[in-house]
């Protein structure tokens, strides 16, 4: 990454391909004054800013390159703080690149990804959680999604970690304290005040870390894993539930064609559903070899979807789930399939209540996919399921892998001042620990940065932005 | 296609996938109503004008769905001449498709294809050869193809055509006054002026729909045709053109990716090659039904390359050249090929001189693609052989298949009117093959319309546009 911040920077920022409209932006002190020399219609230079002005591209004295839109913002009123022109073209590749070359022969650079998000985070315009947000915003698929990224960038993640560190700082100020007057033996506060202090932030911490869990799910699509027989009716679920995703999605071409295969937008969250093939039964015994396949992805995942034919008896059906072992906080449902082939009062019991009942009141549903019974049903309990797994979160969620790596780091560092406050540890190592804890909380936010981080961050973006 | 011009109608701008802007455009008369009622930061219906306002899109109370640039043009100074509001989101499919639906539900329309352009052209903005030029504008991929393009944009067709039309009513008005007078056998016009005037006319209709060759050659890709026996070093050459243009066209990524296989732009100059795999030879004699397999792809190209191996001898060189029987007026450039493995000093003559003379001072030019030899001055000749085809054409160039249709039709109907002017037909129903003229002449730029002929046109622009 170039961190040559007093460069003009200038990228194609609308997505490639042929379209109406093609958007060129530039950045930095000479934004307006290159612009100016190409573009005639308007004297950019004495324009005044956030305006639109008709005109035309010229790239040499009689070839008009394009009549297009020129819109001013300038410094500090601007995403990224400095000048910035944005041109809106015709939408042709040709256009745009030629654009592009015209300004780069007048002395602009060609943006790396993200670096105008880079100098919004490098003038102050954004925090590093936010502009983090900026990448997550444009990649959110679902309304979940969107919503994780959106509170992010209005500062949800950043006000917390703010607010933390303040109080972490004012409890370092009171022990750095004692290390000025440390010949002098004195015991500014009072340790046992302290140690509450100390836990009741790592309390705080944990719920924060713990929501990544979430957040992540959210982000990357909940993980669901539907476990069964090969006949239970597993892949005609699956293939039910996309059917639907491509009915409920939205009446635009195009708005999931680049999902993962089986990542599925239901009533706006995201699931990804993980197909286990691995349930194969021999003598009426499931094979450990399947079990132990079919677990690992049991375990990266957030709900399991237990299908079973509804014709089997309750015991036998209840007895293969309860040889999943599943943990006690994974959410499941039990499906018992094809309820449409099989006469219900052949059972001489409510076989779904039997089986609720022998397992803590776990949810169980019949459905037919062929009859398209219950499906509504199912996705209602889909995302009751999900609902679940957000209580206990406060508003403020973790989706970011670096985030929950710094809170983890802080809360070690925590944990070790807390050793360091219950036993005779001089307050200059508390101190040292203190900082550790300080410098972790501020990576997420920024106050703490390294260029490695900073490069690591908006590499991930996309040009133009 | 719709041509409720009442309705709002509303259309992502920007091409699908994410990026860091995607645009949302909605015009007509509640084009600012619905906006102002999702938009919070700005009263967009007290805003002034050609401004950009930051504010924050709300899908209901409390849900932000994005923080965006609004920016206001209002009827009659905006593309469509209607009120229009542009949305400079952040360039998120979730995003663009969710503001879309809102504005759906407020009341715009999902527009149509080229819907945007169409209602420039109903209220008198463009033209209808301006209009299919912004079509052709975005599609360019090459500097020829832009530069027809924006030409017909800024009226260069239509300015001509419209000159012409002007004539044309002038002469349909006199020979109307005959009609008027038809009883008293009155002559108002000379007719042997009259039949000059319709020649000189045909004259330059005939130039203006022969330069239609010129035109969709450059608009489609000028083609040339790559011939001669199969070791001649033809796919060779073809790889080497190629490469040769991934280096030339452009320092950015994506720029070429969608190109037609063998559709290579060169110096500003987008060529087709055509891959005759034909030639092939027994005994020394060039097979009758590879003459007859190439025979159709040089029918079709513009230029020929004919390939020959330099050790060969320029008599059978020659011999094999001739046996193709081009046309008169096809452009071909010899190349005798592999020129590195060859010691030039073994021919006790100029051999590319010889065969040049031989065939009316053709261009003869000896390459070696292993050793990059003359690579350049074939890319030179080739330029030279296109500007050669642009020789004889005035400025405007037709490059639509439409426009060229209407004008063969003009040209026969005034064929007709000449015919009626030499011989005794009465002047009434030469009147009427002059309205056939000028009505095939006015379809051009659109003065005489159908709905087939704008669903036509229309249907195959981009959304959004």
């Amino acid at each position: 990454m170039n961190y040559k911040i007093s460069d003009t920077i200038v990228a194609i920022s609308t997505p490639p391909g042929s379209g109406a409209i093609g958007v060129v932006r530039l950045s930095g002190d000479k934004a307006i004054e290159i612009a100016d020399k190409i573009f005639f219609g308007k004297n950019l230079i004495k324009a005044k800013a956030n305006q639109n002005f008709y005109g035309k591209i010229k790239s040499s004295e009689d070839q008009i390159l394009d009549e297009c839109m020129a819109s001013i913002f300038r410094s500090p009123r601007s995403y990224t703080k400095e000048d910035v022109v944005e041109f809106a073209c015709h939408g042709s590749d040709y256009i745009l690149s030629s654009l592009l070359k015209l300004t780069l022969s007048l002395g602009a650079r060609l943006a790396e990804p993200g670096e105008f998000t880079l100098r919004a985070y490098l003038n102050g315009q954004l925090d590093l959680a936010q502009s983090e947000a900026v990448a997550d915003l444009i990649a959110s698929k679902s309304e979940a999604q969107h919503k994780l990224a959106m509170n992010q960038l209005r500062g949800g993640v950043s006000n917390t970690i703010s607010e933390m560190r303040n109080r972490l700082i004012e409890f370092a100020s009171l022990i750095e304290l004692e290390n000025d007057f440390g010949e002098e033996d004195v015991e500014f506060a009072n340790r046992d005040q302290l140690i509450n202090q100390v836990n009741q932030m790592l309390v705080e911490l944990k719920v924060l870390s713990k929501s990544f869990d979430l957040g992540n799910a959210i982000k990357d699509g909940i993980p669901v894993a539907i476990v069964g027989k090969p006949n239970a009716g597993k892949s005609t679920l699956l293939n039910a539930l996309l059917k639907d995703d491509k009915a409920i999605v939205s009446p635009i071409a195009g708005t999931t064609r680049d999902v993962v295969e089986d990542t599925i937008s239901i009533n706006g969250k995201l699931y990804r559903f993980l197909d286990t093939a691995g349930l194969r039964e021999t003598t009426d015994q499931i094979e450990n070899i399947g079990i132990l396949k079919a677990k690992e992805k049991i375990e990266k995942s957030s709900i399991v979807l237990f299908l079973s034919e509804l014709r089997d008896d309750h015991l036998s059906i209840d007895k293969e789930f309860k040889d999943l072992h599943l943990a006690k906080d994974k959410k499941a449902i039990i499906l018992l399939t094809k309820s449409d082939l099989f006469d219900h009062s052949c059972h001489a019991y409510d076989i779904e209540e039997a089986i609720s009942t022998l397992n803590n009141r776990i949810p169980v549903l019949n459905i037919s996919v062929e009859k398209n019974q219950n499906l509504d049903k199912l996705v209602e309990l889909l995302d009751t399921s999900v609902n679940e797994l957000s209580t206990g979160h406060n508003e403020v969620i973790i989706s970011s892998a670096r985030h929950y790596q710094s809170l983890e780091n802080t809360i070690d560092a925590l944990n070790k001042v807390l050793m360091g406050l219950s036993s005779s540890i001089p307050s200059d190592i508390i101190a040292l620990d203190i900082r550790h804890a300080l410098n972790s909380l501020g990576e997420i936010s920024g106050e703490i940065q390294t260029d490695d981080l900073l490069d690591s961050i908006f590499s991930n973006f996309c040009i133009g932005k």
